[in-house]
């Protein structure tokens, strides 16, 4: 199965990643149908026109009719939706996900799934501070990364297919990682930078701040701005990964202080011609002028 | 005296923010005069139309007709400079600076001029990454902060010429702080930031990581890219103040890992309700669609 626009592709779940899927994937010609709970956001995506069609419940006939489902849940949610719903799925059909951690989900729900259904695991690393549909954006996908997780349980065919819905999307650099890697790069890459963003937020408390502020202060701090619920929902899941890259963290940053501490100005500079060589390869690919 | 373009306003130093200065200025109608030691930086400015002249040498002659003096130069060049040629500012002349450190600058400086020379001393908070007349780039003032750092030898006139050129050059909110409350915001808001930046670019030596990355670690690594031999000599002249920052935020960091490895689901919550409120000050004032 190639991915085509006379394909059937069912959205679960229309937050800010449900509908930067459905957002995309509308405009390159597909038509979509999407579940989700809340009727106000079926009615916003119908009136953007990102969506064909929407349902507050779950439609069997929907999910029988599907060739392709994108669960756009948070972790567990995902995890309890299966149980509730898989029975439902179709033989044939692949599903795939968005979910920032991988190998407590991916082992779960390709335990729970009924013989002849697929589950190809996604992330998608573009991120939003803000929840909800209003705030969905496809334009987001544009020069981002996009990882593909597959398991042993997976067909090359599947997994082809959603390296091709990544590109449709818009992202620009397609990876495959195994789960315990992406475990690992995204506790460091994500997690990390979401818990350093906090503690520097909340570490100092005088008032006026905003008044002196550089963009420095301001790029750190942007995701400070973080969904509680989804949030520590991803560090619990990927607890022990998490605590490694913290602690490698903190060790560094400790350093540097012994460094500042001492006076050792020609140790510090080396740790900082370090960084600036390394942080050389992360700026975006060009085609995108923010960065 | 007030700001106004027959004023003759002499540049020292034309590097990232000298050149940033002497475009926002040009563009303003000003005629700038500047000196700075590489021949080619001037060449570069003149023909970009950013200065009406320049010299690689001091002109005593230069010095004396000014009105304005702005030192682009690190703060140790800086006090260099004023040791050397101090004798050479004509009586009535206002100086001021760009310097990211205040106290010991201030002192410093206003203990070497001669009788009747003022220096007022500012923090435009407006940094690049990158270093050299050739990134300089004056559209970085619109919307930042300016901070003029007054001391008792300063007089209200030229306080008041000081926050007219922060206007002038396009800053959006001028306050005034004195010298150790500028230090101890400054170890916070800038040198803080860098540390973090350095130290989590260094943490990780995992390879291919920039073709899994996200937004969030390109944004608090941004300023991983780093002048070294600026920053060692600013974090060195204010160790105290920064030393302190970084206790309080490796304080909060250990807090918050605390929190995660004892599955304290409600206490990381609460770290994040709180850093979220806090953020939402620091958004760009609007006007700029960056932030």
């Amino acid at each position: 199965m190639t991915l085509n626009s006379n394909m059937n592709i069912l959205i679960v779940g229309l937050g800010v990643m449900g509908g930067s899927y459905a957002r995309a994937l509308t405009k390159k010609g597909f038509r979509i149908r999407c579940i989700t709970k809340d009727a106000a956001d079926i009615e916003y995506a119908l009136g953007e026109g990102m969506i064909a069609e929407g349902a507050v419940e779950v439609r069997a006939d929907w999910l029988a009719e599907a060739d392709l489902i994108v669960f756009a849940l948070y972790p567990k949610t995902f995890i309890s939706w299966i149980k509730e719903n898989g029975h439902l799925l179709k033989r044939g059909v692949t599903i795939t996900d968005v979910s920032g951690v991988k190998s407590g989900v991916i082992a779960s729900i390709q335990g729970l799934l009924p013989e002849g259904v697929e589950f190809i695991s996604a992330h998608p690393m573009a991120g939003r501070e803000r929840s909800g549909v209003a705030f969905s954006d496809d334009s987001v996908f544009t020069g981002a990364n996009y990882i593909v997780v597959p398991t042993e349980k997976n067909t090359e065919k599947a997994i082809l297919l959603c390296e091709a819905l990544g590109r449709t999307l818009g992202f620009l650099r397609i990876s495959r990682l195994d789960a315990e890697a992406h475990d690992r790069m995204i506790a460091f890459l994500s997690q990390l930078t979401h818990c350093i963003a906090v503690s520097l937020m909340n570490c100092n408390d005088a008032p006026d701040m905003e008044k002196y502020t550089g963009d420095s202060f301001r790029d750190l701090t942007r995701i400070a701005k973080i969904n509680e619920n989804m949030w520590s929902e991803l560090f619990l899941l990927n607890k022990d990964a998490l605590l490694a890259e913290m602690d490698a963290f903190a060790k560094e940053f400790a350093d540097f202080r012994a460094l500042l501490a001492a006076e050792d100005a020609e140790g510090m500079k080396e740790k900082m011609r370090a960084s600036t060589a390394k942080r050389m390869k992360f700026d975006k690919p060009k085609g995108n002028t923010a960065l």
